[in-house]
């Protein structure tokens, strides 16, 4: 008992707040105060209205985050080594010389690997003032959220017991997201713009919005208003372009790309509500043998109006948004839809192909159109490695059936993101949702804990000369059993797994990342997020979030 | 198609809200609205303050639930049905003749089988008022309940189709209860109301309050005043005597009897941070020997000062709370920690007893001073299966290992109470809590879905003439990985199965339960509970919830 007392307090400097960890990191033993007069000393030229809100905002986390450190006590014993602790006047930011200061907004939505978002930041323990410093606004974006993540409050004072502190950080991969669908169940835009704050404060980077499905159509699109107005589930159940707009700025604020993904053409039965004649086997029964969900119906993507509907739905959507990318689906197309659907039979035979030759014609057509408006496709895995599709090489390919799928893609030379249902999965574990099936389980479980997902190795089963297809990854909640009530409980503190994977990649030190090491860090996450009004799950008693390790399977 | 539609339509009368199912109900097809002068028509004498209460949050509800009918349109459709409908002027409560009107809260905190929760309730189609009538304030609160769930709104008008109505209701067993464990993780006064108001729609009659354990010890305990300021996690974080009192009273006022359990003499560590001479093993290391759970710790239940302390402690706790029961735990003792505990082996060996004797010794003490107090004794199954004491046969015996242990209880002669976590623990699932083991899992995986809790037979392995031992049942969140932030999700609408198995065990046919029939109104049930401002979980996609039966696995 004596020795794990011992190991407890010498790890306690370990017991970083910080989250994904910094590439770079060292820290000090000197208490540190933030000065009651603490201010953010903006020496950058015409900084714009942006970052200013987002210095504001920082300021706010400071004065109203109120966490007590997550030790027996909560502070109570830090009092001592507080009283003539120095105080932090004020936090200099600036970018480097020659920089540009774009709004973060603009900054955030640049094409993958064009992006900066490295920063240098340093907290004196001598009472001078603390300077961030980076080559964009993103950068400093991202240095202001790391220091909003340093300080405990008790007893009136803000502080921290590990000064001094300087971090030289950069993210090890670009594309660190968080993906969720609005189709099985609508997600007011107040519960999305909560998700960015939240997502932005880990230092995701990608929004991955599955916006439509089979079962609701919750996307307003000018040039197919009926596609909302048949689709959703209610008028007040919809997306419109203002939100839409609205939110793609909120998120760009924040350091976030919006990519959004209208799937096709499975996964579409509720266009059929709007233009039956362009989905086969609508409602058809039992849907077990048409579709993977309630209800049947695909798009008949053989037919050349349905390919011109396609991509004219597409393209009139992605225009609208600052992304790079825009996502056509293309999983799970179920082929029993189409063997005795008449028009798709009639077509293939007139055209003399079969159903991968016009899956192959419908994907040109779409991207094509996608790439002609500047924007490159992503796609699920399905579309490479069970149709064999050619897509241009730029296309990013998710992969989501297993994380054994990676090196399959890697092989034909895609870009990869990491998205598998073995990992990343957030609504894995909950359970049969379909009726009439008491014995039924989870297609994916079991749930995924934040360990679990935390183990996944971007880079397994790759050739060296592949690593560089990895752009990143991401975990996804689908929405069978979720909305705005079990948001936050869903997603985090999970969802924080992936974005210290894809960030941090390794421990300063150079050491692998671990779960013995993070759990501290991420019950810091956790409780600094119910702090700012979030409602995440607890990982554990709160009695082992106050004693690192005390609740390892073997301590 | 064609057939599947028909199918659903002639379901549509029976896709009724009422939850649990009244044991006998018939209904029309007669449109009926709520005048929007409704009244509560009180003709029961000196009738108490808690019934004018309960009616005034019944009125609330009857305006302010607004809830949309769960088809496709959400009620748009029944406009026609209503404009010439009947409006219903008010609901007449009266008492059978020679009845007292007690306050509710009297009634709900008798002993089992001897609360009067009956009622019959008739809702003309012809614009004549309802009636409601009963033996006891207690049944018409039932019946205000029930009379809650009839009503759907659209354009303005608050109505059902189904008139007339006439129920006659009883329930099928005397305890129906959700046990809710706030030592793991502390759960605000606020957060319990909540969830009693949430029973309380769904009929359930106990609130079983595993109030402490070996992590926190939350409760204000006068004569012990150092356990809660010792034991809770922090001075807010802690249930105090007039909190305990407005809580139980709470309760009591929605026809909730509370079960207050003090777990002895295992899950106890914390009472050593009060009283280390009364604990062994405390801390040990790896807590994986001594202990379920980290931290290790126990009572050295053998010694008489500990005998002493803790049939004060529970008899002075019990005593405070109006209900006939309290529980004294008894679950998942340790001996490795008595092993090589000096204190325990040097008193058996001078008491010339074994750790069974001992043990025998300390519940027979801590039984009687309840027994004594004029309470009735619960404990988990263990007790009697595992140590086999004997206890006084008025003992309740609670079922969590297995439902298979229910018959070996039965066989003893005890009454029982069904909790048992392969079909009640509303924990599973979420994978595993303990630190360093990221491939570890729920113990009790998977998650137990409504639908897998609701096929649990109260009757099953049992003998006829045991059926008379079986109480009733609950379902328990143990809250490793639960905490306010999740409370609601993660319970509702799931605890909900159990009040309808322990209320209405079969259909008003007389047919038995069946999840297939059972979705449609359990979705009312929880779009209701969001409209009353709860945060339950979705069970399936809307588009699923808009067409009953339509997302069976095999629709």
């Amino acid at each position: 008992m004596a020795l794990r007392f011992l190991l407890a307090l010498s790890l306690l400097h370990s017991v970083w707040a910080l989250w994904p960890i910094p590439a770079t990191l060292s820290t000090g033993n000197t208490a540190l105060v933030l000065s009651s007069n603490f201010y953010f000393d903006v020496a950058v030229q015409n900084a714009p209205a942006d970052l200013h809100n987002a210095i504001q905002q920082a300021q706010y986390y400071l004065e109203n985050d109120k966490l007590g450190r997550l030790v027996v006590g909560r502070g109570a014993n830090d009092s001592t080594a507080l009283t003539n602790a120095k105080s932090l006047p004020s936090l200099k930011l600036s970018l480097a010389s020659g920089a540009t200061a774009n709004p973060i907004a603009t900054e955030s939505v640049k094409p993958l690997g064009t992006r900066s978002e490295e920063y240098v930041l340093t907290v004196p323990a001598d009472g001078s003032p603390a300077t961030l410093s980076a080559n964009s606004t993103l950068g400093l974006y991202r240095g202001l959220t790391t220091f909003g993540q340093m300080w405990y409050y008790y007893g009136g004072k803000t502080y921290t017991l590990e000064a001094p502190i300087s971090i030289t950080d950069v993210p090890a991969y670009p594309y660190r997201g968080f993906g969720l669908d609005t189709s099985r169940n609508y997600f007011p835009v107040a519960d999305l713009q909560r998700t960015l704050d939240a997502m932005s404060w880990v230092k995701i980077n990608t929004f991955h919005w599955h916006i439509t499905d089979s079962q609701s159509f919750p996307l307003e699109v000018a040039q197919f208003p009926q596609l909302a107005i048949n689709g959703a589930y209610s008028a007040d159940e919809v997306y419109s372009e203002s939100d839409v707009q609205n939110l793609v700025q909120y998120a760009a604020e924040r350091g976030i790309d919006v990519i959004m993904e209208i799937d096709t053409p499975g996964h579409t039965a509720i266009i059929g509500t709007t233009y039956p004649e362009y989905v086969a086997c609508m409602d058809a029964s039992p849907w077990l043998t048409y579709a993977n969900e309630p209800p049947a119906g695909q798009l008949r993507f053989a037919l050349p109006e349905v390919v011109n509907f396609t991509t004219a739905l597409l393209s009139s959507v992605a225009k609208t948004l600052p992304s790079y990318y825009f996502s056509t689906g293309g999983d799970e197309l179920n082929t029993n839809c189409y063997v005795n659907d008449t028009l798709t039979q009639q077509q293939l035979k007139s055209a003399n192909t079969t159903l991968a030759g016009a899956l192959a014609t419908f994907t040109n057509s779409t991207h094509s159109a996608l790439i002609a408006e500047g924007k490159t496709p992503v796609v699920w895995e399905e579309q490479v490695l069970v149709w064999n599709l050619t897509l241009s090489k730029e296309t990013i390919i998710m992969i989501w059936i297993s994380s054994e799928d990676a090196a399959a893609v890697a092989n034909l030379g895609y870009r990869i993101v990491h998205a598998p249902s073995n990992y990343f999965y957030l609504d894995c574990g909950a359970g049969e949702w379909l009726g009439d099936d008491p014995t039924g389980n989870s297609w994916c479980d079991p749930f995924k804990t934040w360990s679990e997902s935390y183990t996944f190795d971007p880079l397994a089963n790759l050739t060296e000369s592949q690593y560089s297809l990895v752009l990143g990854g991401e975990q996804i909640l689908w929405a069978e059993q979720s909305g705005p009530e079990n948001l936050d409980s869903i997603v985090w503190p999970r969802a924080a797994s992936s974005a210290e994977i894809f960030w941090s990649a390794k421990q300063p030190s150079g050491a692998p990342l671990n779960v013995s090491e993070a759990l501290p860090r991420l019950h810091d996450v956790r409780y600094r997020m119910v702090q700012r009004g979030l409602n995440p799950i607890n990982l554990q008693p709160q009695w082992c979030a106050l004693r690192p390790h005390a609740c390892d399977l073997y301590a």
